[in-house]
Protein backbone atom coordinates (compact mmCIF):
# COMPACT_ATOMS: atom_id res chain seq x y z
CA UNK A 1 0.00 0.00 0.00
CA UNK A 2 0.99 3.73 -0.92
CA UNK A 3 2.56 5.72 1.92
CA UNK A 4 -0.57 7.50 3.50
CA UNK A 5 -0.89 11.46 3.42
CA UNK A 6 -1.61 12.53 6.71
CA UNK A 7 1.14 11.54 9.70
CA UNK A 8 -1.51 11.05 12.02
CA UNK A 9 -4.47 8.38 11.95
CA UNK A 10 -7.35 9.38 11.25
CA UNK A 11 -10.73 7.68 11.91
CA UNK A 12 -14.16 7.96 10.23
CA UNK A 13 -16.24 6.10 12.38
CA UNK A 14 -14.72 2.75 13.67
CA UNK A 15 -12.69 3.14 10.09
CA UNK A 16 -9.51 4.09 9.67
CA UNK A 17 -9.38 5.70 6.08
CA UNK A 18 -5.88 7.97 6.63
CA UNK A 19 -5.15 6.62 3.59
CA UNK A 20 -8.39 8.65 1.68
CA UNK A 21 -7.63 11.98 3.20
CA UNK A 22 -6.62 14.36 0.78
CA UNK A 23 -7.41 17.50 2.54
CA UNK A 24 -6.46 18.51 6.99
CA UNK A 25 -7.42 21.60 8.58
CA UNK A 26 -7.39 22.46 12.46
CA UNK A 27 -11.13 20.97 12.82
CA UNK A 28 -11.77 18.98 9.82
CA UNK A 29 -10.87 16.45 6.88
CA UNK A 30 -11.70 15.74 3.42
CA UNK A 31 -11.68 12.10 2.43
CA UNK A 32 -11.94 10.36 -0.96
CA UNK A 33 -14.89 7.64 -1.36
CA UNK A 34 -14.24 4.32 -1.80
CA UNK A 35 -17.66 4.11 -3.68
CA UNK A 36 -17.93 7.77 -5.14
CA UNK A 37 -21.50 8.17 -6.49
CA UNK A 38 -20.27 10.97 -9.15
CA UNK A 39 -16.89 11.30 -10.39
CA UNK A 40 -15.29 13.67 -7.45
CA UNK A 41 -17.86 12.82 -4.58
CA UNK A 42 -15.98 13.53 -1.62
CA UNK A 43 -16.52 14.13 2.09
CA UNK A 44 -15.69 16.57 5.11
CA UNK A 45 -15.85 15.29 8.41
CA UNK A 46 -14.83 17.02 11.87
CA UNK A 47 -11.33 15.52 12.89
CA UNK A 48 -13.90 14.54 16.46
CA UNK A 49 -15.49 11.43 15.83
CA UNK A 50 -19.16 12.55 16.97
CA UNK A 51 -21.83 11.65 15.20
CA UNK A 52 -24.28 14.99 15.36
CA UNK A 53 -23.65 18.38 13.93
CA UNK A 54 -25.14 19.34 17.38
CA UNK A 55 -22.52 17.26 19.70
CA UNK A 56 -19.94 20.21 17.62
CA UNK A 57 -18.67 23.64 18.88
CA UNK A 58 -18.90 26.43 16.87
CA UNK A 59 -15.74 26.43 15.42
CA UNK A 60 -15.91 22.80 14.64
CA UNK A 61 -19.40 23.69 12.40
CA UNK A 62 -17.79 26.86 10.85
CA UNK A 63 -14.66 24.85 9.84
CA UNK A 64 -16.70 22.09 8.36
CA UNK A 65 -18.77 24.47 5.99
CA UNK A 66 -15.75 26.04 5.26
CA UNK A 67 -13.70 23.67 4.28
CA UNK A 68 -16.18 22.35 1.99
CA UNK A 69 -17.15 25.18 0.35
CA UNK A 70 -13.32 25.82 0.15
CA UNK A 71 -12.54 22.17 -1.79
CA UNK A 72 -15.42 23.33 -4.08
CA UNK A 73 -13.56 25.59 -5.89
CA UNK A 74 -10.82 22.71 -6.70
CA UNK A 75 -13.74 19.66 -8.00
CA UNK A 76 -15.25 22.84 -10.13
CA UNK A 77 -12.16 23.09 -11.68
CA UNK A 78 -11.16 19.36 -11.92
CA UNK A 79 -13.97 17.87 -12.59
CA UNK A 80 -15.84 20.95 -14.59
CA UNK A 81 -18.87 21.00 -12.04
CA UNK A 82 -21.86 22.82 -13.17
CA UNK A 83 -23.30 22.93 -9.19
CA UNK A 84 -23.06 20.83 -6.17
CA UNK A 85 -25.56 18.68 -3.70
CA UNK A 86 -23.72 19.62 -0.41
CA UNK A 87 -25.84 17.25 2.45
CA UNK A 88 -25.46 16.05 5.33
CA UNK A 89 -27.35 13.25 6.80
CA UNK A 90 -27.65 14.09 10.30
CA UNK A 91 -28.85 11.47 12.14
CA UNK A 92 -29.53 7.47 11.08
CA UNK A 93 -33.19 8.57 10.72
CA UNK A 94 -32.28 11.52 8.16
CA UNK A 95 -29.96 8.44 6.17
CA UNK A 96 -26.54 8.56 8.03
CA UNK A 97 -24.88 5.14 8.05
CA UNK A 98 -21.31 6.22 10.10
CA UNK A 99 -22.41 7.43 13.23
CA UNK A 100 -19.52 10.65 12.21
CA UNK A 101 -20.48 13.69 11.10
CA UNK A 102 -20.13 14.03 7.46
CA UNK A 103 -21.15 16.11 5.21
CA UNK A 104 -20.77 14.93 1.19
CA UNK A 105 -19.86 17.09 -1.70
CA UNK A 106 -21.21 16.06 -5.11
CA UNK A 107 -20.25 17.83 -7.78
CA UNK A 108 -23.16 18.29 -10.49
CA UNK A 109 -23.04 18.47 -14.53
CA UNK A 110 -25.52 19.40 -16.97
CA UNK A 111 -27.22 15.79 -17.99
CA UNK A 112 -25.13 13.93 -15.58
CA UNK A 113 -26.71 10.58 -14.52
CA UNK A 114 -27.63 12.10 -10.81
CA UNK A 115 -30.32 14.05 -12.44
CA UNK A 116 -33.86 13.28 -11.91
CA UNK A 117 -33.28 12.11 -7.85
CA UNK A 118 -31.20 9.82 -8.59
CA UNK A 119 -28.32 11.26 -6.77
CA UNK A 120 -30.16 11.06 -3.80
CA UNK A 121 -32.32 7.99 -4.30
CA UNK A 122 -28.13 6.30 -4.29
CA UNK A 123 -27.43 9.04 -1.26
CA UNK A 124 -30.10 6.60 0.77
CA UNK A 125 -30.00 3.54 -0.64
CA UNK A 126 -27.61 0.94 -0.29
CA UNK A 127 -25.23 3.10 -2.96
CA UNK A 128 -24.60 5.40 -0.27
CA UNK A 129 -24.28 2.79 2.32
CA UNK A 130 -20.64 3.91 3.25
CA UNK A 131 -20.49 2.24 6.68
CA UNK A 132 -20.72 -1.48 4.37
CA UNK A 133 -18.75 -0.18 1.66
CA UNK A 134 -15.94 0.76 4.20
CA UNK A 135 -16.48 -3.04 5.89
CA UNK A 136 -16.08 -4.59 2.53
CA UNK A 137 -12.39 -3.11 2.15
CA UNK A 138 -11.50 -3.56 5.39
CA UNK A 139 -12.70 -7.37 4.00
CA UNK A 140 -14.81 -7.60 7.40
CA UNK A 141 -18.05 -8.83 8.57
CA UNK A 142 -21.42 -7.63 6.75
CA UNK A 143 -21.58 -11.33 5.16
CA UNK A 144 -25.80 -11.39 4.71
CA UNK A 145 -25.99 -8.07 2.89
CA UNK A 146 -23.25 -8.51 0.94
CA UNK A 147 -24.16 -11.63 -0.82
CA UNK A 148 -28.11 -10.34 -1.03
CA UNK A 149 -27.12 -6.81 -1.95
CA UNK A 150 -23.77 -7.10 -3.65
CA UNK A 151 -25.29 -8.01 -7.36
CA UNK A 152 -26.92 -4.79 -7.50
CA UNK A 153 -24.52 -2.57 -6.18
CA UNK A 154 -21.68 -4.10 -8.03
CA UNK A 155 -21.52 -1.48 -10.97
CA UNK A 156 -19.65 0.93 -8.90
CA UNK A 157 -17.06 -1.82 -7.98
CA UNK A 158 -15.08 -0.24 -4.52
CA UNK A 159 -11.57 0.86 -5.02
CA UNK A 160 -8.51 -0.64 -4.24
CA UNK A 161 -6.61 1.29 -1.60
CA UNK A 162 -4.01 2.32 -3.60
CA UNK A 163 -6.24 4.01 -6.04
CA UNK A 164 -8.25 6.09 -3.45
CA UNK A 165 -4.60 6.83 -2.02
CA UNK A 166 -3.44 7.92 -5.52
CA UNK A 167 -6.09 9.82 -5.98
CA UNK A 168 -6.00 11.55 -2.00
CA UNK A 169 -2.56 12.72 -3.28
CA UNK A 170 -3.71 14.65 -6.86
CA UNK A 171 -6.67 16.44 -4.93
CA UNK A 172 -3.99 17.38 -1.93
CA UNK A 173 -2.21 18.83 -4.89
CA UNK A 174 -4.89 20.34 -6.72
CA UNK A 175 -6.13 21.88 -3.90
CA UNK A 176 -2.61 23.67 -2.91
CA UNK A 177 -2.39 25.08 -6.23
CA UNK A 178 -5.56 26.69 -5.71
CA UNK A 179 -4.78 27.68 -1.68
CA UNK A 180 -1.21 29.34 -3.02
CA UNK A 181 -3.22 31.37 -6.03
CA UNK A 182 -5.67 33.06 -3.25
CA UNK A 183 -5.20 32.81 0.01
CA UNK A 184 -7.80 35.18 1.34
CA UNK A 185 -10.68 34.18 -0.16
CA UNK A 186 -13.01 31.21 0.31
CA UNK B 1 -52.11 39.86 6.06
CA UNK B 2 -50.76 39.73 9.80
CA UNK B 3 -47.60 42.08 10.31
CA UNK B 4 -44.17 40.62 9.60
CA UNK B 5 -41.95 39.74 12.32
CA UNK B 6 -38.73 41.94 10.14
CA UNK B 7 -38.51 45.32 10.55
CA UNK B 8 -36.22 45.45 7.11
CA UNK B 9 -37.65 43.77 3.79
CA UNK B 10 -36.15 40.10 3.31
CA UNK B 11 -35.72 38.84 -0.45
CA UNK B 12 -35.33 35.16 -1.41
CA UNK B 13 -34.10 35.55 -4.71
CA UNK B 14 -36.99 37.51 -6.46
CA UNK B 15 -39.70 37.18 -3.85
CA UNK B 16 -40.14 39.46 -0.87
CA UNK B 17 -40.64 36.93 2.13
CA UNK B 18 -40.29 39.27 4.98
CA UNK B 19 -43.44 37.72 6.43
CA UNK B 20 -42.13 34.12 6.14
CA UNK B 21 -38.98 34.88 8.30
CA UNK B 22 -38.98 34.15 11.64
CA UNK B 23 -34.91 34.51 12.57
CA UNK B 24 -32.54 36.68 11.28
CA UNK B 25 -28.63 37.21 12.50
CA UNK B 26 -25.87 39.58 10.85
CA UNK B 27 -25.42 37.84 7.55
CA UNK B 28 -28.57 34.99 7.71
CA UNK B 29 -32.04 34.51 7.83
CA UNK B 30 -34.46 31.42 8.01
CA UNK B 31 -37.44 31.59 6.59
CA UNK B 32 -40.61 28.93 7.04
CA UNK B 33 -41.93 27.13 3.70
CA UNK B 34 -44.60 28.03 1.57
CA UNK B 35 -45.18 24.09 1.07
CA UNK B 36 -43.11 21.69 4.19
CA UNK B 37 -41.98 18.90 2.44
CA UNK B 38 -42.41 17.46 6.32
CA UNK B 39 -43.36 19.46 9.20
CA UNK B 40 -40.74 21.88 10.31
CA UNK B 41 -39.47 22.36 6.87
CA UNK B 42 -37.80 25.47 6.81
CA UNK B 43 -34.70 27.22 4.81
CA UNK B 44 -31.90 29.17 5.98
CA UNK B 45 -30.73 31.69 3.51
CA UNK B 46 -27.71 34.55 3.55
CA UNK B 47 -29.44 37.97 3.61
CA UNK B 48 -27.24 38.99 0.30
CA UNK B 49 -28.95 37.50 -3.09
CA UNK B 50 -26.36 35.42 -4.22
CA UNK B 51 -26.75 32.55 -6.33
CA UNK B 52 -23.62 29.80 -4.85
CA UNK B 53 -22.32 29.31 -1.90
CA UNK B 54 -18.28 30.43 -3.49
CA UNK B 55 -20.37 33.80 -3.92
CA UNK B 56 -20.08 34.44 -0.26
CA UNK B 57 -17.39 34.81 2.06
CA UNK B 58 -16.20 32.90 4.52
CA UNK B 59 -18.25 35.05 7.63
CA UNK B 60 -21.14 34.29 5.58
CA UNK B 61 -20.55 30.54 4.89
CA UNK B 62 -20.05 30.37 8.54
CA UNK B 63 -22.93 31.89 9.99
CA UNK B 64 -25.14 30.29 7.75
CA UNK B 65 -24.47 26.72 8.70
CA UNK B 66 -23.77 28.38 12.16
CA UNK B 67 -27.42 29.71 12.14
CA UNK B 68 -28.72 26.54 10.48
CA UNK B 69 -27.12 24.16 13.26
CA UNK B 70 -29.01 26.25 15.84
CA UNK B 71 -32.36 26.39 14.68
CA UNK B 72 -31.87 22.65 14.36
CA UNK B 73 -32.03 22.60 18.14
CA UNK B 74 -35.45 24.36 18.46
CA UNK B 75 -36.96 22.12 15.75
CA UNK B 76 -35.98 19.22 17.24
CA UNK B 77 -37.70 20.11 20.47
CA UNK B 78 -40.81 21.61 18.96
CA UNK B 79 -41.37 18.64 15.69
CA UNK B 80 -39.62 15.45 18.17
CA UNK B 81 -36.92 15.11 15.06
CA UNK B 82 -34.67 11.95 15.99
CA UNK B 83 -32.84 13.44 12.76
CA UNK B 84 -32.19 16.19 10.02
CA UNK B 85 -32.04 16.42 6.74
CA UNK B 86 -29.37 19.52 6.09
CA UNK B 87 -28.98 20.17 2.23
CA UNK B 88 -27.64 22.51 -0.12
CA UNK B 89 -28.64 22.79 -4.09
CA UNK B 90 -25.87 24.86 -4.89
CA UNK B 91 -26.65 25.57 -8.45
CA UNK B 92 -29.23 24.55 -10.94
CA UNK B 93 -27.87 21.37 -12.14
CA UNK B 94 -28.07 20.09 -8.57
CA UNK B 95 -31.45 20.99 -8.74
CA UNK B 96 -31.99 24.90 -7.09
CA UNK B 97 -34.82 26.27 -8.04
CA UNK B 98 -34.24 29.57 -6.45
CA UNK B 99 -31.10 31.22 -7.44
CA UNK B 100 -30.30 32.30 -3.73
CA UNK B 101 -28.56 30.13 -1.69
CA UNK B 102 -30.78 28.38 0.46
CA UNK B 103 -30.20 25.53 3.00
CA UNK B 104 -33.22 23.37 3.49
CA UNK B 105 -33.17 21.90 7.01
CA UNK B 106 -35.51 18.65 7.22
CA UNK B 107 -36.50 17.29 11.09
CA UNK B 108 -36.78 13.63 10.53
CA UNK B 109 -38.41 11.10 13.10
CA UNK B 110 -38.13 7.63 12.58
CA UNK B 111 -40.88 5.74 10.06
CA UNK B 112 -41.90 9.10 9.19
CA UNK B 113 -43.48 9.34 5.32
CA UNK B 114 -39.87 11.16 4.53
CA UNK B 115 -38.00 7.36 4.56
CA UNK B 116 -37.18 5.86 1.55
CA UNK B 117 -35.63 8.32 -0.60
CA UNK B 118 -38.65 10.14 -0.34
CA UNK B 119 -37.79 13.19 0.98
CA UNK B 120 -34.97 13.78 -1.66
CA UNK B 121 -37.13 12.76 -4.52
CA UNK B 122 -39.59 15.65 -3.12
CA UNK B 123 -36.71 18.11 -3.13
CA UNK B 124 -35.69 17.34 -6.21
CA UNK B 125 -38.95 17.41 -7.73
CA UNK B 126 -41.92 19.62 -8.82
CA UNK B 127 -42.67 19.28 -4.90
CA UNK B 128 -39.74 20.87 -4.09
CA UNK B 129 -39.57 23.71 -6.71
CA UNK B 130 -39.58 26.82 -4.43
CA UNK B 131 -39.35 29.38 -6.90
CA UNK B 132 -43.18 28.32 -8.56
CA UNK B 133 -44.37 27.94 -4.92
CA UNK B 134 -43.96 31.24 -4.29
CA UNK B 135 -44.93 32.46 -7.87
CA UNK B 136 -47.89 31.13 -7.09
CA UNK B 137 -48.30 32.30 -3.17
CA UNK B 138 -48.22 35.80 -5.30
CA UNK B 139 -50.73 34.53 -8.03
CA UNK B 140 -48.38 35.12 -10.71
CA UNK B 141 -47.02 33.95 -13.59
CA UNK B 142 -46.16 30.10 -14.58
CA UNK B 143 -49.40 29.23 -15.86
CA UNK B 144 -48.22 26.39 -18.11
CA UNK B 145 -46.84 24.82 -15.54
CA UNK B 146 -49.45 24.80 -12.65
CA UNK B 147 -51.55 23.49 -15.43
CA UNK B 148 -49.58 20.16 -16.33
CA UNK B 149 -48.33 19.61 -12.94
CA UNK B 150 -50.77 21.36 -10.25
CA UNK B 151 -52.83 17.72 -9.64
CA UNK B 152 -50.21 15.73 -8.80
CA UNK B 153 -48.52 18.69 -6.25
CA UNK B 154 -52.11 19.20 -4.93
CA UNK B 155 -51.56 17.07 -1.91
CA UNK B 156 -49.69 19.86 -0.26
CA UNK B 157 -51.84 22.82 -0.96
CA UNK B 158 -49.77 26.10 -0.29
CA UNK B 159 -50.20 27.56 3.15
CA UNK B 160 -51.81 31.20 3.47
CA UNK B 161 -49.54 33.92 4.29
CA UNK B 162 -51.38 34.31 7.68
CA UNK B 163 -50.56 31.15 8.46
CA UNK B 164 -47.01 31.29 7.50
CA UNK B 165 -46.78 34.65 9.27
CA UNK B 166 -48.46 33.04 12.18
CA UNK B 167 -45.96 29.95 12.02
CA UNK B 168 -42.60 32.32 11.93
CA UNK B 169 -43.54 34.34 15.13
CA UNK B 170 -44.09 30.95 17.11
CA UNK B 171 -40.56 29.93 16.00
CA UNK B 172 -39.37 32.90 16.47
CA UNK B 173 -40.70 33.01 20.23
CA UNK B 174 -39.49 29.36 20.99
CA UNK B 175 -35.78 29.91 19.33
CA UNK B 176 -35.72 32.66 21.74
CA UNK B 177 -36.50 30.54 24.82
CA UNK B 178 -33.74 28.34 23.62
CA UNK B 179 -30.98 30.97 22.97
CA UNK B 180 -31.42 32.88 26.43
CA UNK B 181 -31.60 29.32 28.16
CA UNK B 182 -27.64 29.16 27.09
CA UNK B 183 -26.30 31.44 24.89
CA UNK B 184 -23.13 29.89 25.13
CA UNK B 185 -23.13 27.17 22.85
CA UNK B 186 -24.55 26.43 19.47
Amino acid sequence: MSSSISSRTIMFGKFNVTSQVFHVTQHSFALVNLKPLLPGHILVSPLRVLPRLSDLTKDEVADLFLTATRIQRTLKRLYKADAFNVAVQDGEAAGQSVPHVHCHIIPRTRGDPGGDDKVHEWLEGEEGNIARHQKQAEGGGDVERKAAKWVEDDERKPRSMDEMTSEARWLREELAKDEEQDSTRL
